[in-house]
């Protein structure tokens, strides 16, 4: 099964430019990369998919494909503390898919590899009767024995999250119509914050050394709190009403209340979710510098194995996923 | 969209037990796996993909599809002279599929965690509307400098191979029914050797200081060995009469001489091909010793640019792919 453009074309038009000629990707025109990893480094590794139809849509820009399929898996190496180095690619193109959408594509990419400072370290381009079909494998390097993990919450901990909480999921409500009504700028940053998220790269790297665990929340706080939770064999308390919001979350909900389950819920922030001993306002703010990005404290980590969201009146709210176990 | 059996059933039954519970891969329950490599190595990197109905179809055994996914890429580590591992996975799985192929295909990519020494780092599982699409990322390690690569051959440098050329495509020619009449012995071996190339991954390793210039036979030899020779900036000559054929592939080709043009061109293969200084008797025995494969020396690199395919009358032949550049 062939392409309509020849495998050779799309990836000298569309991928060499986002390789080196020499190591470690050789222009694309080996069978492998080869890098040197420097001295005294961990290795970081994660990889995620994409399908056409599942988790984007064909008329989104092939540019925020790219990044978003970039950005979802530097995310997880911002939970490690990792630093981004080189990705690995694979696109199983549909076959009267052009050049056009993959040069686009590589566009969003290339951004992004400008903005994170790594590169395409190789891949693959299939034909596919089926949805174009992606993934992306993400490497980082990170000192030795110092990657942050999900297992490491103590009792007394307080937990932290960065940034704003559901503007994502109120993105897409806005994207389907469900949000008629609401102001457009506000409407344009809870698209952009759903089509385009944020890893938390330099984040993640600051707190490195500070942070006992860590993690991105990709599923909702409910959920991932709860891995956290069970992974560190604790429990959780989290009060709901300082959990942040954007002033454009906040203004989609006061516009209609009911949307509080969504916003509580999340999912596709990709904002990172850490314990660490209480910080200091000091450390704080070094923090919210180095990392660009502002850090609340939303609740503690406990003895007990529950993951409890508290509302203001210290009544137990169910806010979905967050006991979900496997 | 949900798959049949979820994510986290999934996750659990068939790749958590390709895995280590602690480094790297934290029984797949952290953000990303973490892996220290080991001083003076440098790393190799390959990915390929893989789609339902146009790599592999819906009868193959699930094993198989595993097992092919595996070692077409332990294929480029082997081509490179990197000693395998780890791997990432991502499996975009149609709704409908259960849990069954998933069990099976993993039970396949087991086998050869055994075989090959390598271990899952990590991956993604997703829904599909479309049909099952794979790819497995690579990890390998190579001492510092020594990777092989494709742009080292030489003018006098003598052409080599390991195993038999031309049995996958006899094989894919025996699967469609095209060589009735052929002994079963003989088409039992072509369809393995199609469904289940052997990467030659011990040769590989044993090339290392050997090899001026070397890479895998996926494409054809034609093709392949065009882009040593381009990227070294030689020509080479090979002698069609050298080429070695497997007793099953020489069986198909007295019983059906029009497929002389298939088992030319081949493809599939996965042998190695390299150049190397004329190897002494002793050297080479100890290379098939160490790779559990024959080598074969088929040709020689010359000065000039074309790459020449003769008969044993010394008549250039166009076998196909042999003059395909991009």
């Amino acid at each position: 099964m062939a392409l309509k453009a020849g495998e050779f074309e799309l990836i000298a038009r569309c991928f060499r430019p986002l390789a080196s000629p020499g190591a470690p990707a050789f222009g694309l025109s080996d069978d492998a990369a080869v890098w040197s990893p420097p001295s005294g480094a961990d290795l970081v590794f994660t990889k995620d998919a994409m399908v056409e139809g599942v988790h984007f849509l064909p008329d989104d820009a092939p540019e925020d494909v790219g990044r978003k399929l970039a950005r979802i898996n530097l995310s997880d190496l911002a939970a490690m503390g990792a630093k981004p180095v080189g990705y690995l690619l694979a696109v199983a193109l549909p076959v009267a898919r052009g050049l056009e959408w993959c040069e686009r594509f590589a566009k969003g990419l290339k951004q992004d590899q400008d903005e994170f400072g790594w590169q395409l370290f190789g891949g693959d381009t299939v034909a596919t009767p089926g949805p174009l079909t992606l993934s992306l494998t993400a490497i980082g390097v990170v000192q030795s024995g110092l990657a942050l993990r999900r297992n490491g919450a103590r009792a007394g901990d307080r937990i932290y999250v960065s940034g704003t909480l559901g503007d994502a999921m109120t993105g897409l409500l806005c994207l389907r119509g469900k949000l008629a009504g609401i102001s457009e700028a506000s409407l344009n940053f809870l698209a952009l914050r759903y089509h385009r998220p944020s890893p938390r790269v330099a984040l993640g790297l600051a707190l490195v050394g500070v942070a006992h665990s860590a993690m991105d929340i990709s599923d909702g706080i409910g959920g991932d709190l709860a891995h956290i939770a069970e992974t560190s064999g604790v429990g959780a308390r989290v009060y709901l009403d300082k959990i942040p919001l954007s002033a454009a979350a906040a203004e989609a909900l006061a516009y209609q209340p009911d949307i509080i389950s969504t916003i509580r819920k999340g999912g596709d922030d990709y904002e990172l979710l850490f314990t660490a001993s209480k910080l200091e306002p000091a450390t704080l703010r070094a923090l919210q510098t180095a990392g660009h990005v502002t850090v609340t404290e939303i609740g503690e980590i406990t003895e007990g194995g529950a993951v409890q969201f508290l509302d203001r009146n210290g009544r137990t709210v169910d806010i979905g996923g967050g006991y979900q176990h496997f």
